[in-house]
């Protein structure tokens, strides 16, 4: 009993909540490429024909490009918040999950919106998930600022933060709102270097 | 041989357990998407019949999803229970082994439930499945607390720790008996939140 | 000119040789199950049609298993001999890649000869893959003990390591001999408890 | 504010983006693997069509090989470079993002240049990917040499260090004029060998 109050104090390990997030970030990276599949020509040979369909398969290389810089994005930002964290409770933990279950589905939408550039709505529900993404972290910023931050960081937090993390949020779905898909794709790209700190 | 004793009283550095361990966790968690598939649409900018394929596939976000979440707390349980070890040793690696297999088992039984949510024995595949992993687990957890629990932390151990275990196989098994392939469902999805003691 | 003299002469940290190898030992322990397909069921509810798929795939599942254990095995073995080093030099780094080349050839086999069981060379080639892995292991294993370990082991160490060492490819390679796929599998899954310690 | 200025100044811990780095090198040398598929059998027992298959599938295992061998240079250069940094900031994060982003597509051109050996295109663009992967070598190094070094290695930097570091990117391109696929794959496979130190 008095174990299980030591661990809800912060006997869980910050190095190894760290490890896991960090294996699931570089196998989403990593697994992105997947989805760029060798194409089926019919003369083997033939550069013309393989050319066309590296040609095709622009969008899916776009879309590769995009989540992987947004990613990193996240990946940077949650390194900086778990920075901020004395220890770990049982409510991080699973807020810590929640967010990397919602980076992991980040493949799906990637490659759908790969394979149908021009269906609004497979390009909407990537920024949908992104934009859900960006409140998955946000909830675990906050609850890492309010409940569990080092002493001595309490006044250097940046009082405009939720306010600027709101910018990801916000212009993921304005991109919906355009209707028009390559603006969509353009909004997604500049996304991470907007939010830069 | 003197060294082989050595290693068998305890030279096997929990690190490396816990970083193998991590990594396999981490790669389970994030290969459970690549079950959800891009749909192959007839018309390529046709919203209604994305959605169309997107609301087919809901089982498997489901299956997904649960299994996530299942996942996450076996994650969480190992990492409590690894740190109770004051160290490893052969015995140990080894029922830490055949666990990372229940769960690196885990996607089959997913995609095969997502695939087929009318099926009774995929559905039961899957519930048994997750009753033998809380079964491994137990036996490492098991092994732990009896030779290799910290000393300061013998007198802390929760005595109703095994009978509380049991919920999870148990409720995985009755879910099986329910015939219902909906209420299985619902019980799975609920055995991570009634376990978090 | 100097960096690289200390360099050579053991700036390269083992705990990045380690995560490097962790990492690489649980993505193949969790591709493996990639090669267990979800079957095409004509009747998406028929529990027989299932049963009897997953029956026909059981020489896979029995594959995973045998390579399951053998790469539990050959992961306590690399922990072993990465412990008694005292630091890592260039030569020790690519004979822990060229061995970890081996490592992650190892789902190609494994697939092959669980969807071909009743081909010889299938089943051969399976063997043949872990005598070469075993080699590469005792490769690493002899130049770790020749050059770089830690002073205070020299005395400890088993003079008879390499010849039992020997006994791991010597029955692969004798299992291939035995022409009976069925024998051959035996032998396979029974390496690994042979070689315990 | 002054938190971020902090986190500037080099508040990022080199651990979690070498912890990053590893597990990305680790996926991509293990996924290089997944390429080789299962061929399929009329005669499932038959060991000629067996290894007239795995004969066709020859360009396959020397381009996983040539990859593999390269991947691991790059990572003992990144673990080298790393090695030199007195701390993190933004810009190498960002630069060493760019740097695993063209990592982490090695697969695709591995399989492309594996699938269609008799492709100019396809084993060019192997060779263009390599080079490209080596100026973003070149490009981390160079700022971690300018702005992170240890001031205890400043002086023992080699300065003849980015001059052979271009011996690769040229040698990946002059393969490409050589029109000759055999020439170039040989070309490739050299590299690793030549650049070593």
């Amino acid at each position: 009993m008095r174990l299980l109050d030591r661990f809800r104090r912060g006997e869980l390990r910050l190095t190894r909540i760290e490890a896991l997030s960090d294996g699931v970030f570089a196998i989403i990276l990593t697994l992105l490429v997947l989805e760029l599949k060798v194409p089926a020509l019919k003369d083997h040979a033939s550069v013309g024909e393989l050319l066309h369909h590296l040609y095709e398969a622009l969008p899916k290389f776009v879309s590769w490009l995009i989540s992987f810089a947004i990613l990193c994005k996240f990946w940077l930002n949650h390194h900086h918040i778990l920075g901020l964290a004395r220890h770990a409770n049982y409510t991080m933990v699973w807020l810590n999950a929640i967010f990397l279950l919602g980076q992991s589905f980040i493949p799906f939408p990637t490659a759908l919106a790969g394979e149908y550039p021009t269906n609004p709505l497979a390009v909407s529900f990537f920024g949908i998930v992104f934009a859900i993404n960006t409140l998955l972290f946000l909830a675990l910023h906050a609850y890492i600022v309010r409940h569990l931050i080092k002493p001595e960081l309490v006044t250097l937090q940046d009082p405009h933060g939720l306010i600027k993390g709101l910018v990801g949020p916000l212009s993921y779905l304005a991109a919906l709102a355009w209707v028009s898909v390559h603006a969509a794709f353009v909004v997604y790209a500049l996304t991470p270097l907007c939010e830069t700190e």
